[in-house]
């Protein structure tokens, strides 16, 4: 029922748009009014992103890219404050760091990334410009002296990345952008006044935020580091400009990061919290921001094995998401040097292979009638009205006989293996759902590894 | 007759203050009303101040304390271009200098920076809080990682030296601070702009001269940097602020350079520019800033020992400054460790042993009617009216008599050489001036060395 | 007939150190006597080691570890030529990449490589102690201040990493060491005068070795750069202490690459050249050395996925390699930081859950009569006598029915696939081999992926 | 008598080499031969000498030359410790420091510094080509990657200095070398073996001082850090080659720092200890040497002006150590970056503005019969047989009447001020010498300040 809600108000507001024309519609710096905006459609269609944690952080490498707060911030980590006890001078300071964001000639290829990207399946690449250490990855007018250009790697990232991507038609780029930065002295000053002053946000947040999008026109803005309430952002003025006058108003997809009060509330998509994988169909759009490194967005150099998500697992955690109307949102820490390293490379791209096979059970999918089926654990789906075809993922592979307990057949039903050309037959148990009986297939005959996709066509439900 | 009106104005001005009270006047943000306020007494009578480059340019320690823009600037010098390709990496920027702005413990001694400036008889000090690079020597909320703190020292440069200073009741402290900086995005923006707009003056500018003038209490600031109109700096307004209320408001003195047409017109006393040493009796107080190492304010580290102006030039310099209403500022560059070198601390305990001998021609003395002499050259003059004293400062020892042109003696007068108990003979020439009889002085029995100061009192004119 | 000899010879061999023990056997400084020492049994038991490529070539982690002779000898490399004019200042030298060889506290962890190297199922580790470059990674007396203690690390990493693996009793340790150095300039010497001197040998090379064996008592001593006449290095002198007064006397092993002359003729067991993977049967123990990445020995911080050797690949070499008479030496190149990155870890782990299933028919087996199959290609046999059993591995999965046309069955003859329980069924050809009908199993009940081993007992031959 | 002792000596070795020729003279490797050579007459005719103390430790320049004993060494220094344990990371080595040994293109200038020596006034040059650090300033085939070529400096330090100072006919190059190094292993192992086996000797000292002496061809060989029995250096063997087949045999000059047992008893001329300056006449040539910096032979970037040898006090030390019948050598710390600082360049400069008015009285002068006045304090003489004249170097400006002890005079006795034109009265004491009545010149009369020197020519004595 939910789904059939949610697909039905999709249809109004892009019927609304077809006829009115995006142009047409005002939106007014309330959130009432900035919630009304439907997201683009290609957002959903998309499903997957990848998500690059890329900045100062990525020099220590150590613990998390959070390291310069668990150092120097309240409540240290003992972990970390003594790496730095045992590696670096007494005086040495996080800005210090900055000089070996390195990014060589010769080592770092955006090409590369792109290739990653492209052949993992993904639909859009969400980079890190700036995170809550404040030091943009472009040439920012609001941050000399911390930013790429002046220290470190002496480049624009975001303008070399964005452009490797954009030679893909299948991918659109976005950022990332933390409105607070921990240790800004103005930002400190502002929440000492319990946010009644607003220098930070004027002479750094905004200018920062509408520097990005006029000169990068990214498609997703992906807001974070809420900390103080959104009237002191300002931040549905800020949304209002971007979806009535930015140079994306019609493509843009932002996220709920906005303020203390919008997080989970206000905004384009949900993001509520790092990992958030409800496993329940949400009303609305939301996305599952996880990643590849269990411990770290950023790039850890000590990363063991053990901490690197499986492909099953990652597969997994793609078909909970979007059975439940969410994307996933895949984060990846290159190195200090630019490299996405090749454990992260082989699971993209391991990814990709699979979507091969399997990619017409996600993208344009939508939610169906049910998220995970009501009899046979690890079994989740999707739905294409377009093709009358819903999708069963299977986490493990059947064994002889497989109940699901979801699907209602009809005389018109077949059950297929994505990317194995026989059918499979099976045995309708009515509204009970049907018994798949899936036939012994030989190691060298598997379409694919890890997660298979039933499709089952013309359903009763 | 110019000194006459000077001294003159000087006196009401003098009263004024006395009858009214400084605290109830009110200036007016126009130069009108900001003119019109007195200089605080104690700094014409310090006459000798010490001005102190020392930044991020003391790290390459080559060419001059402009290292950045010949390096960067529209118009690069070929030397600096090729000393960069020679000696650093292709993608070096300027702001990886500020790491090896070392001031290691055990090397950099404020304590003993100050004993030299009080040995040397200077009775102020000027620090460099801010060049055109735009680091700030002390941690700025207007310039994070981009100060003192947070990069290079990781110290509070200003707090340090200013602290030292202040354990001399004969020194005071004054801060030197650029309003524009060469490369900050906001600055050059603004000029694109034809200063229309003024978000670098209401970011960075004002904010931080606030913040220095409320942290560290300065009894000079020392405005430089002003490329742009003084409205577009909002000159006035921060002056009328600086003697209405700041907390220095009864004794900051302040300069001219607060916006281009503010130079050598309107502020405090006149620098006009570098090296500004007139020659001829000045209405308005000035300041001659000039500088130990010939060819840079900041310290080179290849400067040789030609490029040090000798003490017998220095202490010409005082003369010919303080004569025509000038106090003296004189340039040290401390290294990037913190270390005043040698040969400028033997300059500066030199001029402090000379002073020792003859500052009582110096301090609280005026001009004269006369600023040099009428006959022989190499002689200039200073006037003590509390001790009726006239000083002659001799730049080369006369041998046998000596023709003085400007004094026209009386019958009280005596001439004596400062430091030299026994008075010399001498001729008057009526209204021709006198001619001196010096002895034969053997060398042991010298008063001093370099310049020499006769005092003659009781004259006519 | 060749495995027959082989075996043969190392029979009686063995019964030869059985019956006068090792002791008594004193080797004489020539190759006939060195030759003559049977290799200890351990060696050709353990079948698999791991070679660790980890120096100051590790830092620039960039072409390859012959970094330094690619930027700076006879032939440079333009691409090693131009990386280091695009990311380093003119006069860097090699011995300036020494600092940034950093070893840090909570990232290097020599305890969890060793869980590595155990969890791989390798049996003895080669860690290379001097490369080319000259660089001690232990504190070598003969190398001051360019060794790992003085420089980089501060650490004795010899020490550490031996320490490490020791801990785990299937594991032996052993020594890589550089006979030659491409730029030290007293073999440079030795070479301009036709190794007729012998300074370098003397002064370094030797007194290196010993120092080596004495402290660190490898079992492996893994001789290269052997640029020079065997006479030159000393070569038959050193290894005859090596073998009759060493503290590792009876344990150690060693290779070939102890002189030109040497190469692939005397020794322990032969390397020839790098990837040494004959594909026919040796009759003298060789070893393969080759690499998880395709492009270097050392670490590279560019290394891109295809560059990494898949794990069916690295497992087909195995199989070909021991099939053949060879151990297989597996490189892994360790982060400049001390990391063994994810996706070797990987590799290796997954390695050793294959070897858990199928060890038994790597470690202790010899040679067949046939190292691969006469009419279905991809396969490759080992054997057992103690099991009396022939080991057939497997690239592909078969389809269906396999026929082997090497194996001649008896009546007592079972078929197993390793890690399956129920036999598979056949039908004898007579001399001509046999047909192995393999059954449909399903994918989640194969013992194993990537390679399979088919046990077949009690052959005719 | 001692002096006449002496001349008489010198006279006869050179009518020996005049009349056999240098050639035909053989030394054995024994000390009485050793020291049976005559010095070479330049080197004591020449008298001033410069020591360039330049090495890894101006890097640090702190403490002294002996900065990584004193970290590091038995006893360190607290404040050594100190130093480093607040300024640099936890693992820190002293091989670090030599990546700061920078030499930059355009700063280090050799030829300006053989200016400044030239100008001095002094004759000779010993440059310090390796310290007990063991870093050796030239290429050599001995210390691979310790030395100026491939790490710091990235040139041949040796070679281009020599160079510069040889473009200049008044001086010539000499070299020091230290025989122990600190923390050399090899060495520390011989010491451990009480110096019964001599591998460093024979791997590196001996190779170092055989490859200087070849290839810079130095007039001096100052050999330092004799920390063992000459036996164990092989000093006599190496000085009889250096004596009888170096390039340099004719013109070299040696010191006696070659063995514990040859300190101030063999070798060529003597130098004790540091600062030896006897105060009485020695019968063999000895060398004072002596530093500009009181507290350091290298640089420190912390030296205080308090700390620097004032000008007088330098002349006196001349004056006291040529009396005596030595040489003086006085020290300069350049720079890291290759800078003589301005301070000890206006020493040096200064030193040669005294030398061009008195130089009469240094240059091939020798010892009188008396060495310092026997009256008056303060007073020290020399002489210069070939003009019959004796010279009186005065520290202080006599007043008015100046008795002096030691000359006798006879009729055609003149006493003049060198520099000053018009002779001065006295009048003979007979045998209690005489008194010289000094006129008044006035403070622009005097030919020189500092020190001065009376012209007693003609005299009984």
């Amino acid at each position: 029922m939910a789904a059939f809600n949610s697909n039905f108000v999709s249809f109004f507001i892009t019927l609304s748009v077809i006829l009115h024309g995006a142009e047409s519609i005002k939106y007014e710096p309330n959130w009432e009014s900035i919630d009304s905006r439907p997201l683009p459609v290609w957002y959903d269609q998309g499903k997957i992103g990848i998500f690059l944690h890329w900045g100062v952080f990525s020099v220590p490498s150590y613990s998390s890219e959070w390291f310069w707060y668990h150092w120097q911030g309240p409540q240290p980590f003992p972990s970390v404050v003594n790496f730095m006890k045992n590696n670096y001078k007494p005086d040495f300071t996080y800005a210090d760091f900055a000089k070996d964001f390195s990014v060589q000639e010769g080592i770092f290829k955006p090409d590369y990334w792109a290739d990653i990207f492209n052949a993992s399946g993904a639909r859009y690449i969400v980079q890190v410009t700036k995170h809550h250490e404040g030091f943009t990855s472009w040439p920012s007018k609001y941050s000399f002296n911390w930013n790429a250009m002046d220290v470190g790697p002496k480049r624009d990232l975001v303008g070399e990345v964005s452009k490797a991507i954009r030679k893909y038609p299948n991918l659109r780029y976005g950022i990332y952008h933390s409105l607070f930065e921990w240790f800004n002295p103005l930002y400190l000053q502002d929440r000492n006044n319990s946010f009644k002053t607003q220098d930070f946000v004027f002479d750094k947040t905004l200018p920062e935020l509408y520097e990005l999008v006029n000169t990068y026109k990214p498609d997703v803005v992906w807001s974070d580091g809420c900390n103080g309430p959104d009237e002191y952002w300002n931040s549905t003025h800020f949304l209002a400009w971007l979806y009535n006058e930015s140079p994306v108003k019609d493509t843009v997809v932002t996220n709920d990061r906005w303020g203390n009060g919008a997080l989970c509330h206000h905004g384009g998509f949900l993001t509520c919290h790092d990992h958030y994988n409800p496993g329940t169909l949400q009303k609305r759009k939301f996305e599952n921001a996880m990643k590849l490194d269990g411990r770290s967005w950023g790039y850890r150099r000590n990363t063991a094995l053990i901490d690197v998500i499986s492909i099953e697992s990652l597969l997994q955690n793609i078909a909970e998401t979007i059975s439940c109307n969410g994307n996933i949102l895949i984060n990846v820490g290159p190195t200090k040097d630019g490299v996405i390293a090749p454990i992260y490379e082989e699971r993209l791209r391991q990814m990709g292979s699979w979507l091969g096979i399997n990619g017409e059970a996600v993208y344009k999918s939508r939610p169906w009638a049910f998220q995970n089926d009501t009899v046979t654990s690890g079994i989740w789906y999707t739905q294409r009205k377009d093709l009358k075809a819903v999708y069963a993922f299977l986490f493990n592979w059947p064994s002889g006989d497989l109940t699901l307990g979801a699907p209602q057949v009809t005389s018109e039903t077949t059950v297929t293996l994505l990317g194995y050309s026989v059918p499979f037959k099976f045995t309708s148990q009515g509204q009970k759902g049907i018994v798949v009986h899936v036939p012994e297939i030989s190691y060298n005959k598997m379409p694919c590894m890890w997660m298979w996709v039933l499709k089952i066509t013309n359903t009763a439900n």
